[in-house]
């Protein structure tokens, strides 16, 4: 355990020799294994690029050369070789370091992500600037093959080709994304990976000219000549080269040295260079080897068997839906189900094994798979579209020009919507009801429980026109679970009737609200309690009605304000000119870092006791001006 | 003219006879220059695509086959064929025809376009559709050479490759998108155009091969064997043959009949198919041939001298825009001025010519020039990203996470906000508010007339963090032109105090806010008039100021309402517990439709007259409450 200690500064790998790589390669394995078990976080993307990001470092000078990790959640090995090796032990928890690069925490990270493919975007970005400042700093973007689907990449790509000055592009193929690897790409880059073009070419054509005596000079001759085409034949990685990127590889990710050596040519052209790496997920654990997908993003687990040390738990709102998914399947013969690059992530894995001509994965694309569903829509298919609600920011014209301006019935299963805790600002989906309420013809709900996921999810299913369900990560709420009532177009749900307070609680804080009628009624006050359910459109019967018998409206969401709900609830009395007061608990105008969804309800005012002192002294205020 | 004339109905043209098809080619070009030289519209790209259309229509069968236009301003042939002919004299008008594909006009449109990029999407999932049915019917979505670098196509290409059934997708290659294509994509495709690698490989090796007795044989044979090798060097497009397409072309957009016999052939084989099919925009009008660009939209213009009939305007906000980028280009050394495929449409073709090395148009990639942006910033460069307001809907999720996330001082000028009038629901920019508005550390403005934009461009300038300005299309308003106050940050503008009634008016609704002022005025009432100026963040201090002297205070927008500024006021107001009555004027909760500014405003409600008797009303409703 000697070679890590001496890493403390960036470039303190340049201090190791030679020999010494594959011990530290393997000492860093063990720091990750050691570290993720007990914290959770992302483990097998990073067990995978631990010699890459080694490679990396020891061609490069940090911070002065910039280095940008598409997606961002296999730098950990970056942070450990740039003196974060301490911060391990705070890894994705409240204040503590991000699983994620962030330029607030070293001058070493460059750029920060969190969403695919936007690394070669932001890296072409970085090198165009350095040319105009006529500086000569180093420019590498490390994408995976699966962000390679994006189409954002493919843009950046195709800007790049002018570019000249030098910028690296490491392809890290690992024959995935989270799960397998989808499309075209996926199968191109296996072509060139058994070297398809280039073995054929060898074998065959090479030994047959060599066999013809003199002629097979001339050849020689006129094949270099026309070295346009003969470029396809010797060259693989021949898709890059269209586009104007020299491509070099594969190689083999795993030999530092070996990659040192390509890393360090590369840097050398006065163009756009892709270096095509081959790494194995999970390498290094038998466990995450075995089972990449589920070591893609892990609980705390036990080094020993692999398995996971959370407690059994009660079925996710995702469980939920894969499980209504089949039911769906059988039941409606024009039920499709798509997911962009997420079949486990999503649920839609078991859609995937019963009905396999029905299932689509589009690969990290969300963009195609909104207008893709919207064109099986206008052909008469019933598309649930399942998208994690961060992600699904990326699709918001689709949405509102390919399905909402056409009035398709295509099905949203927004999935991770609201706080989702440890993968931190890029992730929480606190946008979707904000970007969701803009659109026209959009109905969007939102459940308070499992028995009502469900029913939102049978309505959904009937339902003809664009319709979306947002609902949160983890365990499906049981709270109420024998009182679900009916789903009625834009009603909302009464579930106490009290009077002065009536609090209008959005999908899953009704956990939170709960708790809050409980506290108002110890003081006193017996509130009305209502199930938001219809985000939009809103139950403005059930407003004119509440005011009767209210002086104080609440409202709980885990969203930002601008767009909101309870802006929208504002609005509402504002326009009628309807005397009431509101008062509304969300996360204002805010990005919200990482840390445990309790520990940020609890900072940002979420939390069952903050809420109720705010309301128990807005009623004071209010008795005050009377 | 007697071709023409016989076509009433879909499927008419298969009564034509081959030796006249030229003839008819002729008479619709004609119909088309006499059609939109009087109403305006889009020309050089209907010219350019009259033989497609037509040899499209010769091998389908309406409206059982299923035809997409990527875009769709490329449609108006189409509606000929399918027995539009008529509806000519309303094109683009408010309830006319459409001048982009409509579900609505005919069972002949299968699909709504408006934004670039997702006929390949769209197509997609209409074949899937068809082969989970059973049934038989023809798909092709024709797609532009410049819609082809839009992420999402690429997107659409590598998930398509698994199809095992037919698809068309028709190439239409007229070497640029509105303005010259830019990027790899378009340096890849003349390459293909000019036949490079294909003619290389004939005049070379093939003339050896020949060369060479029996030996000859034998290497035929290798080359056989080593067919994968062998595709690279026989067949161009070889890039979508690496996506798993079958690559044909490049033919002749202009031979009918060639067009006919390839697409019939195409639709014969089970698997996706690209057809690249050459054409030339603006064929057949001279001054449209020679400035496709100028001729993409037009206003009404002379045939003869292709001058434009309307008269000579003020400067529009584009163009104040553009002049203002050549200021700063001088000032600015960190300046860099990035398009998505609009350098005449944004104004920044000026700035372009004088700064080469700092304009870059990146092609029809609004999420890749956001990002780009987001990368040039993080490396010390002032980017401003002039993208329309519709379009920029793409890129919501790379202003949200690749530059506000990070703070990143980018300048957003957001051309097309608001109303746009003739191209429809489609290019209304009525969303950005909402969007924008939902984004934290986001600044947006929206400027009142010439000299407010100048000012809001310089204060962009000199602000270090993501700033957006909205402009609408269209003459810059030169009301209140001697009166535009500094700009101070977060702060409105009182235009003239009263009392009573305040009317907050965002950018360009100045011009109907000094109308109803002065019919309020003539109503005995004198209202306060703000210019809103920001958007967000909102002059709290100015609303706080306002509730004392008046009861009602009126916002004016052209926006949807959820999200807008108005929204904001009355959460404000409630939040605040402030008892004030307001009264929000925008577009609800819905698209709007195409027909000329004023037509709109007048149907939806944001007419002068409309709003002062609304107003009137109101403050009797509030009198009766007293």
């Amino acid at each position: 355990m000697g070679m890590l200690e001496q890493i403390k500064e960036p470039n303190d790998i340049k201090k190791i020799k030679p020999d010494s790589y594959d011990s530290l390669a393997e000492e860093i394995r063990s720091f990750l294994l050691e570290h993720v078990s007990q914290s959770g976080g992302h483990l097998a993307s990073n067990l995978g690029v631990v010699e890459l990001t080694m490679a990396l470092h020891l061609a490069m000078d940090f911070p002065k050369d910039k280095l940008i990790f598409d997606v961002g959640h296999q730098s950990y090995t970056h942070k450990i070789l740039t003196g974060r090796k301490e911060q391990f032990d705070t890894l994705r928890q409240l204040d503590g370091m991000s699983g994620f690069p962030k330029t607030h925490e070293s001058s070493c990270d460059t750029f920060n992500t969190g969403h695919s493919s936007t690394s070669i975007s932001a890296a072409l970005g970085i090198a165009k600037a350095r040319d105009i400042k006529g500086t000569k700093e180093k420019i590498v973007a490390v994408i995976g093959d699966g962000a390679l689907t994006g189409g954002m990449a493919f843009e950046a790509l195709n800007n790049m080709a002018n570019l000249k000055s030098n910028c690296v592009i490491v392809l890290n193929d690992n024959e995935m994304s989270i799960s397998e690897n989808v499309g075209a790409m996926s199968k191109y880059l296996s072509d060139v990976r058994v070297g398809k073009a280039y073995n054929e070419f060898k074998v065959g054509v090479e030994k047959t000219l060599r066999k013809i005596p003199k002629v097979g000079d001339n050849l020689a001759k006129t094949v270099k000549r026309s070295k346009d085409s003969i470029k396809q034949l010797f060259v693989p990685g021949m898709f890059f080269e269209d586009m104007g990127i020299t491509y070099v590889g594969p190689i083999d990710g795993h030999d530092i040295e070996g990659m040192v050596e390509t890393f360090q040519d590369a840097f050398l052209l006065e163009r756009p260079i892709l270096v095509h790496v081959m790494t194995k997920k999970g390498k290094g654990y038998r466990y995450a080897e075995k089972y990449p997908s589920h070591f893609h993003g892990v609980e705390p687990f036990e080094i020993e068997s692999g398995k996971s040390k959370a407690a059994k738990k009660q079925p996710s709102y995702t469980g939920v839906f894969a499980k209504k998914m089949l039911d769906y399947g059988e039941k409606y013969p024009n039920l499709v189900a798509i997911t962009a690059a997420m079949p486990d992530g999503t649920g839609l894995q078991k859609f995937k094994e019963a009905f396999p001509e029905r299932f689509f994965d589009v690969g990290i694309a969300e963009e195609h798979a909104v207008t893709f569903a919207a064109g099986m829509a206008a052909a008469g298919m019933k598309p649930v579209v399942a998208i994690y609600s961060s992600f699904l920011q990326r699709a918001y014209d689709q949405i509102l020009h390919d399905v909402c301006l056409q009035n398709l019935p295509v099905v949203f299963a927004v999935d991770r919507s609201g706080l989702v805790g440890a993968d931190g600002e890029t992730h929480q989906g606190i946008f979707d009801t904000a970007y969701l309420n803009s659109i026209p013809n959009l109905t969007v709900l939102a459940p308070k429980n499992k028995p009502e996921m469900k029913a939102m999810l049978d309505f959904a299913m009937e339902f003809q026109a664009p319709i979306a369900i947002k609902y949160p990560r983890g365990e499906a709420s049981l709270v109420l679970a024998e009182q679900t009532q009916k789903i009625r177009y834009g009603k909302g749900e009464v579930i106490e009737q009290g009077r002065e307070v009536a609090i209008l609680s959005v999908g899953n804080m009704m956990d939170i609200a709960l708790y809050v009628t409980e506290l108002l009624k110890e003081k006193g006050v017996k509130p009305t309690l209502v199930n938001v359910r219809f985000i939009k459109p809103y139950d403005k019967e059930l407003l004119m009605e509440l005011r009767k018998e209210h002086s104080l409206i609440v409202t709980l969401e885990e969203s930002v304000h601008q767009g909101s709900f309870g802006q929208s609830v504002n609005s509402f009395y504002m326009e009628q000119g309807i005397e009431v007061k509101v008062q509304n608990f969300d996360l204002k105008d805010q990005f919200i870092e990482q840390g445990k969804v309790d520990e940020l309800r609890n900072r940002y005012g979420l939390e069952s006791h903050q809420i109720t002192d705010e309301i128990l002294n807005r009623m004071k205020d209010g008795k005050k001006d009377e």
